[in-house]
């Protein structure tokens, strides 16, 4: 499969002051759009993300799925996206039953006053946990490289603007066949995961890159979408650490340039067998 | 005010496997802590933030402040922090008014099966617009660059995991007064905020600035307390940059070294009132 950017602009020219070493100067620059994303399910909404409005039918899927809202990609039906005054609203069409679950952890959240287990509750559906992913496939250290380094050389949202992260889909051998941006990490890793459901690329082949940071909620919802290894260029929580040794999956953190530090499962990579972490 | 650098540990150890150039090695790293925390508010549960857990006094009151849930800082009482097994539960105390105010607005967000406005209320209460902000103070550019060198300079928490972003506050001559540290960019300015008031700083009497990019939802958290001036290492988003202008907030990116560029209000630093941006 080849690369393809599918990133559309996802930018917009405004003019800024710069000041350099006291020299003032004027400029057009490229400024990242941001824009409020409010998902609706079955009319009735759901979330407002705010995100970067390109590759929004792959942000749909991708989020739908690494939240656990439906299970698989036919489940998901996008039936409208509007482009409104406020923002974009994207009504989606998901099964009764999926619809109704979604109610429920709602109400869990905002329901039970006084119950004095109301935040207990509310954690509990914060930390979801995936089920463990299946082993392989191995990794070759320098296939992490091949993919992070395509990874930012490709990024033209962040080149252009500087304001927003990517996640990329490698194969096996590293080579990056897909991107996406979004001035959230979340945002770039769920229409990174949308894609790769949509593009019918097989999860068990390749592993996931990211430019950001790796927190909770991305270890959980790579996990939940299967993928086996997630590599960052800067560093893990604690918390992801926890979720990336439950959940059998690797977790790899500074991956820059000939080095890295694997934070749980390094077993996936070849040459890290017997690391320890 | 002498600069106090406020935050407790944050992080923990944990044992990992480094890749360098091919040879392998074994360390124990310091990891940022990173925990669901649950804010209940008269007994509701109203969110779950994935933040790092110190500072959390600052955090509660900087976020009902931020997000406009109490008024001022007499309107919020922490009532009590638990430490349960799946994360921390704030328990807030607020007036009934603003508690009901709280329950409208989710019933805006959740409410409404099939009304086809719904994803449009949703997304006008996620644009909620800060009242303007008074003019003043001026702002040296020697100012700017002294206040962000410190705070990169203190990051005590940045400098031992690499995973954490901070938020500063310095007086209109640069000099940091209070810095806080989280895991998210978000949570780094709510916790800093939550301490300016606490301190009984005076808003116009300096400026704040943070180690990331700037969203829309952080020009919105600094506006609403009446910050004049937010100053960010990286760059804002075009929505960002639309609210400061509306709400007459000096916006700045790319804050490094001796250079920086005004996307908002430039005329608040010194030297730049005729920049037109």
């Amino acid at each position: 499969m080849p690369f393809v950017a599918e990133t559309r602009a996802g930018f917009v020219q405004r003019p800024v002051a710069r000041m350099r070493a006291g020299v003032l100067e004027r400029a057009d620059d490229r400024i990242a759009e941001e824009v409020p994303v409010a998902l609706v399910y079955n009319e009735r909404p759901h979330v407002v993300m705010m995100a970067t409005p390109c590759d929004l039918d792959d942000f749909a899927l991708g989020f739908s799925l690494s939240e656990g809202i439906v299970a698989n990609a036919p489940e998901l039906d996008v039936a409208a996206t509007r482009t409104l005054l406020e923002g974009i609203e994207i009504q989606l069409r998901v099964p009764a039953a999926r619809a109704a679950a979604l109610e429920q952890r709602k109400r869990n959240l905002t329901g039970r006053s006084g119950c004095g287990l109301c935040g207990a509750q509310a954690l509990e559906d914060a930390l979801r946990q995936p089920q463990p992913v299946a082993d392989g496939p191995r990794i070759a250290a320098h296939a992490l490289s091949r993919a992070l380094a395509a990874l930012q050389a490709r990024q033209a949202l962040a080149a252009a603007t500087g304001a927003t992260h990517a996640a990329g889909w490698a194969g096996v051998d590293g080579e990056l066949v897909l991107l996406r941006e979004d001035v959230g990490r979340h945002n770039a890793l769920d229409k990174l995961l949308g894609a790769l459901v949509r593009s019918g690329l097989d999860v068990r082949d390749g592993f996931a890159v990211v430019t950001s940071r790796a927190s909770y909620e991305m270890v959980q919802k790579a996990a939940t979408l299967g993928v086996g290894l997630l590599a960052a260029i800067s560093a893990p929580t604690a918390l992801a650490i926890q979720l990336a040794a439950q959940a059998n999956l690797t977790l790899v953190g500074f991956a820059r340039g000939d080095s890295h530090v694997a934070y749980a499962h390094a077993g996936r990579i070849i040459g890290m067998e017997d690391a320890g972490a």
